[in-house]
């Protein structure tokens, strides 16, 4: 494996081995240690000096199921701090075969210079001009892409929304299906890849191989442990059947889904919403959709799915909770129709919808659209695309849309928007999103599935730190956090045969968490360099008054007990 | 002397002694001591936390020269951090006269609540309607109240900016004409008012006296060193002559005059704004036109100044520095009469003219005005009396603008406007706005009287230290800026004297280095407490990269050097 380094102003590219320390780490882990070697903790994340990082986990590159996924690493436009998104599809999978272990990307041109696609391949890296798809949406852009360069191609682009370096534009991922729908979505590293005038990083995997086993028969035995339990964990057929949309009603019992701009956290329309619901609509039409489909090969769950509309033609695919609950509970839309078009949109301006949905919510509050008016949303939406003024506040996300509309109640952490589980009443999430590096994020670390009292503040923050060191780990593997539930149940040290089995190491069967803890302290040190206090690590201050209906609960984990969190990381 | 404290959610009204640790000080110190004390720093600024606190200096009440200064204080909703912001007028003046050390402003009704007027009488105080005028700009709202209350109160008050909530408007102070002209404008303390529904604060002194001497003599003794030396002071005749605008010259001398988004520090139309020029304009046009006027009774320097239009009405009082630099050269204009026009409309606003120049200087570069287009920069300033999604960008600021706009120059620190003096070419300043616990401000700490080479790197923290140190005492004495060459000149110990005499303490003669250096100390705590770091006692990246014209140079000051200044404070 080789680190593949790629300076955007002067446009040369070098090939160099893997430092000693960076080589029992991959993904998220990598890339914070990287980050946190090479990028000035204060420096301006749209500015020559902070980098972006393309690394596959450490088992990504051999079809294991859900473990092929790319984490792609900077400094965040939208937080300040460190951040790592990572994405499905092939992209990860196609770096691996090519023999990278990471892909650096460094400096940047002027800001009027030309747009580039990156091209990545055996012969190593070339900049193309991006003339054909600058300005296009996602999708136009990745069809223009693959007609050029071959169906073979992984490609990870931006769409208008990186262009403009707003700061929740994300990086989309091609599934395998060769549909940019897998995105790196939060934080903005969309924006850093558009201040480096980089349209697309096109990876050719021509000629390239999967990456070397060490042990072969160890590899496959702990392969097999693990596809078994995986398939035989309840969750799988959940998600294969209703998609990540099953955590609707489970957000409505908990009263935890965001609702009217996180007024209430139970939603009168929750069952049009629901996973059986938006099941039930799939297959009841004919044509493209699908209610399971897998974003990378040699998936197990396929938790994705295609959304028609009523005529049988592709609106959107995946369409996904954290969508549905942002952009449909949370701004009192029940029309999962309706949903998938605001959602289709958002991608194809590679923005966030977690974001672009919260900030929705919080315009709402401003007056400029009414709850459930998603003929209104869709032409807020409009304003983006069209760079308006509006467009552009809206565009920034939720944090930047209240603080200019004058809005109190913005649900955001470190700038970033909450997903889709009101914290009052999910109080182990809530930690999550106060304390993570990341800013509010369900996948840093969700406890709704923790059989404890999610409204006792007490007890939280052990949850919290257990999933966030878990999920961490899972991270720097390159596994999706649903190849969780096949870890957790597959015989103890699974994930340590494989990684001793693919690179002929010893490690133990804690590795998880040992990797896990490693990148969140990788992590917090970048952040405190960047300036972040404990003051950073908390909820916004309105969630610590307004009781959120029907549990009437408010967050009051206590304050010491967050900063305590990482004490024993 | 008494704490009148007004809860504006309940709207009861409580009179309690002063608290011994509050006795011994007065304006910013005493400011900083009540913040620490009572509100959270972390909290909402917006919120019902914070507090708002106009508390008149340790000398205020007795018409010292320059000596009645009004400082408004309270957690900034621009730049998260502790904020004063003092002006000249009639209103610190009024507050003494009734025996108020601090009137603090506490909780926050619903923010669907109506509007009020603060009535502040030997009475207590009351809450009166402001049906009559909330919307008004500053100038209208105050003749209206003066109408109703007679013309002998003294108001504070918000115009459309503070109603808003924008992040960058002030309270507006009206001088000794009654004209509301001295606006305590940095860190949005306006919206902080109207927060708290508060229109106005009217003072009505009736009945009131000036604060007890203990020892009368002593005082006048004390008071007459003082205006002799301020009256014999070269500068103090250069104020009068010119106003600030004198600064004009010597900021193009240095190379700092801000031009064209700070992208030079000279300017081709330098003459044109010059205080020379605005002087033989004022001359040359019969009519309301005053090229010295005192904002406060009892100055001996008169810096203020009328500016009157072709036809001798008043376009605006005053015209000043800070104005001309940032909405002038900043934004390539060379026309008197366009500034004067941009500075009344940003007044009636009630908004900070420094970072509302600052921000149209950002959406100039992002394409939204052309350089030196004043017609175009008053339709930007309409934009935010319309309250359209634009004018909410503008309206809160350069940071924001920047942020929303996409633009990487953005002369901020904390989040808070630069002053017209580029630091790269005058770096003790560039140290005192990187470093203030304020945010960039010149009031914190201007250097560019010190005889050094400014564009030296070495021993500038040194001497904005001892700057920053002078100026938060005599924000603490509530003495003008100027009033420090006064102070600087007389004879050693005068400043105690002055204290000894009016409250019987014994003082040392370094008692103006005593209260700035705790002055400083509580608000850097605040500012930890409230989550700032070294991270944030920094110029904005572009500066210490982009050469400026015509020195070449860069801010370069070392950062290790910034984060020891506070060491020996």
């Amino acid at each position: 494996m080789e680190i593949w380094r790629v300076n955007t102003c002067t446009k040369r590219f070098v090939r160099e081995p893997v430092p000693d320390a960076w080589k029992h780490l991959g993904g998220r882990g990598l890339s914070a240690r990287i980050l946190l070697d090479e990028v000035p903790p204060t420096c301006d994340p749209l500015g020559p000096y902070n980098k972006l990082i393309f690394a596959p986990g450490l088992l990504v590159g051999h079809r294991l199921s859900s473990c092929d996924r790319i984490s792609i690493g900077g400094k965040s436009p939208l937080t300040g701090g460190i951040k790592e998104s990572n994405a499905g599809g092939t992209t990860g999978f196609a770096l691996a075969q090519l023999g990278i272990k990471a892909l650096i990307l460094e400096g940047r041109p002027d800001p009027g210079d030309d747009w580039w696609v990156l091209h990545v391949s055996r012969s190593g890296v070339r900049f193309d001009s991006a003339g054909s798809v600058v300005g296009l949406g996602v999708y136009g852009a990745a069809s223009r892409l693959l007609a050029f360069y071959g169906r073979k191609v992984a490609i990870a682009l931006i769409g208008p929304g990186g262009e403009m370096l707003l700061r929740v534009a994300g990086i989309q991922n091609l599934d395998q299906n060769r549909v940019p729908s897998r995105i790196a979505a939060r934080g903005g590293l969309g924006a850093v890849l558009g201040s480096k005038r980089i349209k697309a990083v096109v990876i050719d995997p021509e000629g390239g191989s999967k990456p070397p086993i060490v042990d072969l028969p160890a590899f496959r035995k702990a392969q097999k442990a693990f596809t078994q339990a995986l398939l035989s964990h309840p969750q799988t057929h959940t998600y294969a059947d209703y998609g990540t949309a099953a955590m609707v009603d489970m957000c409505q019992y908990f009263g935890s889904l965001p609702t009217r701009g996180f007024s209430a956290g139970q939603f009168e329309g929750a069952e049009e919403i629901s996973g059986k619901h938006l099941r039930e609509l799939i297959l009841e039409r004919d044509g493209e959709g699908r209610t399971t489909h897998g974003c990378m090969g040699g998936c197990a769950i396929r938790c994705s799915n295609v959304f028609a509309d009523a005529g049988g033609k592709t609106l959107v695919s995946p369409l996904e909770y954290e969508t549905i609950g942002l952009m449909g509970s949370n701004l009192g839309i029940s029309d999962l129709d309706s949903i998938a078009k605001l959602n289709r949109e958002v991608n194809d301006l590679g923005l966030d919808t977690i974001d672009i949905g919260a900030a929705l919510g919080v315009a709402a509050q401003a007056g400029l659209m009414g709850w459930g008016n998603a003929r209104r949303a869709l032409e807020l939406i409009w304003e983006i695309r069209r760079g308006t003024p509006l467009g552009r506040i809206l565009g920034n996300g939720a944090a930047t849309t209240g603080k200019v509309l004058g809005v109190e109640r913005i649900p955001v952490v470190k700038g970033q928007a909450m997903s889709a589980y009101d914290p009052r009443a999910i109080k182990g999430t809530g930690v999550t999103f106060a304390t993570s590096p990341m800013g509010a994020d369900h996948t840093a670390g969700l406890t709704i599935r923790a059989r404890i009292d999610h409204l006792d503040p007490k007890g939280q923050v052990e949850v919290s730190r257990g999933v966030q060191i878990s999920m961490a780990g899972y991270d720097t593997l390159g596994a999706c956090i649903f190849a969780g539930f096949g870890f957790a149940a597959a015989p103890e040290g699974t994930v340590a045969a494989l990684l001793n089995a693919k690179y002929g190491w010893s490690v133990e069967s804690d590795i998880l968490e040992v990797l896990g803890r490693e990148t969140l302290r990788l992590e917090r040190e970048f952040n405190h360099l960047a300036g972040f206090t404990p003051a950073d690590d908390r909820l916004p201050e309105w969630m610590t008054r307004e009781p959120l209906p029907p549990t009437g609960a408010v967050f009051d984990v206590l304050e010491e007990e967050l900063d305590s969190l990482f004490d024993t990381v």
